[in-house]
């Protein structure tokens, strides 16, 4: 985070990393090393720079949603305004690579630029498709692949690139991050609808009143006879909301149990995750990875 | 520029890249490896990656300084907002580090890296400094290495890597590419006071409605008396101007020679950038890139 000759980079990434947050990419980068009996020290600067990917964007996305709440503090665009925020989320990528390039990993840098590839894309595809009911949820989750599971699938399969595993592990390695960033968006896109989210500093409510189209509302919207497809295409195609329409969101959401399946799919790819790690022996770091399993899906209950 | 799910990335990015432009930068590479002897086509690739990079930090750019014109056409900021601008720039930035990662060479992607962190510096730098008169000449400069002469350095150095050249030909190139892009910036910085620029679709004054403290201010300042110094400061520092003062300033600058003087430090530098050319022996690719000097600076006559 440090830069001689700019010191609001240090003090705006500071503002964003200190708040706290789970850290879980880089605890996948750590784990997956050590749980491939890697003994060097490059893990550390992946998972640095894995959390600086997960920083920049952040920082963007903020920008992008002109959001003014994250991790329960005013957002850094808010605090330091949108062109600080744009800049320093391309210093902390630049970084980012930086520190990938000092383990002197091609397919390092090959398997997070390809991360960071696909999150751009998913975020573009957000952009243009959040409105969207007719995509249904093959187009969901190609967007929350990209956006989400892309960063968590690197995240865990450079871990095991860096212990020089086994392609088989690597491969365990990278399936289980991808499951369980899928399991991390469908547990978020549940709170955004209220639970536990008042605790994590999240605004209950945004995602409806951004008019996204997440898995609820897809399965609410998917089971709805006519008039219940008529209100969801007009909150959420249209984007046309008024006093009310979230409580009756909520009223059809019970309706058709949408946010208690929406945490059921998680728990299954939460199953798909742990079962990708039948590749390896039981130890303390497959503990810990199936424990962080279980941590990311009792967000929603 | 290609993207399978969100079409809207190659729009964007055509929008930008097909406008036109000098290329200057991925031409440096170009050039440098052939000059260096190189036969084989990875130089296409990295020249490409340094123009997705310059392409990158101009979308940001964009969003930053909230123009609205870009190479004679609106900026992409004001066609499609500044939420597309911003990830379609991380998707290109993105791209840029796929490409150098099929050179398979580690020192290009140190390089480029390096050089993207040092251009994020030094827009955070500008972003916090840019009215600020008392740092002077040491101050300006600094921006403008980080924000301009990186790339251009950065560009013609690693076409030397890629043909393996030696390392006092690297050095070499990348003392020409630095000297270049400082001759490029003051000669741009003395445009945006009138000249040849209505030709290049730049807003005329754009710097001192911004209330930028380049070079030709700079001067002007130093050599003021108190009275030219307290309209500087009052009009750069305080950013509080009103009508006249832009043809204030440049009464003031045509006392002080400012914008003559400009050009010939971009002279100057333009020498230095061919002087650095001095290790290699007359060729086609040397007399192009001398060449391309003289097309840089004549910009301001």
């Amino acid at each position: 985070m440090e830069s001689e000759h700019a010191p609001r980079i240090p003090e705006l990434s500071a503002h964003l990393i200190e708040a706290g947050g789970k850290r879980l990419r880089p605890v996948l980068t750590l784990a997956a090393a050590k749980l491939c009996g890697y003994e060097g020290d490059h893990q550390i600067r992946l998972a640095a720079a894995v959390e600086f990917i997960h920083t920049a964007t952040l920082l963007h996305d903020d920008v992008v949603d002109e959001s003014a709440k994250r991790r329960g503090r005013p957002t850094a665009n808010i605090l330091f305004g949108n062109q600080q925020s744009v800049l320093v989320g391309d210093y902390l990528f630049a970084r980012s690579f930086q520190l990938m390039v000092e383990t002197g990993s091609i397919r390092v840098l090959d398997i997070l630029a390809g991360a960071s590839a696909v999150i751009a894309e998913g975020e573009v595809l957000q952009l243009t498709a959040q409105h969207d009911l007719a995509g249904g949820e093959a187009r969901y989750f190609q967007v929350i692949r990209g956006k989400t599971a892309a960063l968590f699938a690197a995240a865990a399969e450079v871990g095991g690139v860096v212990a020089a595993a086994t392609e088989a592990e690597i491969s365990a390695l990278r399936n289980y991050g991808d499951a369980l960033g899928i399991a991390f968006q469908l547990v978020d896109d549940r709170l955004d609808y209220g639970g536990a989210a008042a605790a994590m500093g999240k605004n209950v409510g945004d995602d409806f009143r951004d008019g996204k189209a997440t898995l609820p509302v897809l399965i609410a919207h998917q089971e709805g006879g006519p008039e219940e497809r008529d209100f969801w295409s007009r909150v959420i195609e249209d984007h046309d909301q008024s006093d009310g329409d979230l409580e009756e969101a909520h009223r059809l959401l019970g309706a058709h149990r949408a946010l208690d399946r929406t945490t059921e799919r998680a728990a299954e790819w939460g199953e798909r995750a742990i079962a990708a790690l039948d590749i390896f022996a039981d130890s303390e770091m497959k503990r810990a990875l199936t424990d962080i399993v279980g941590f990311v899906t009792a967000r929603a209950r």
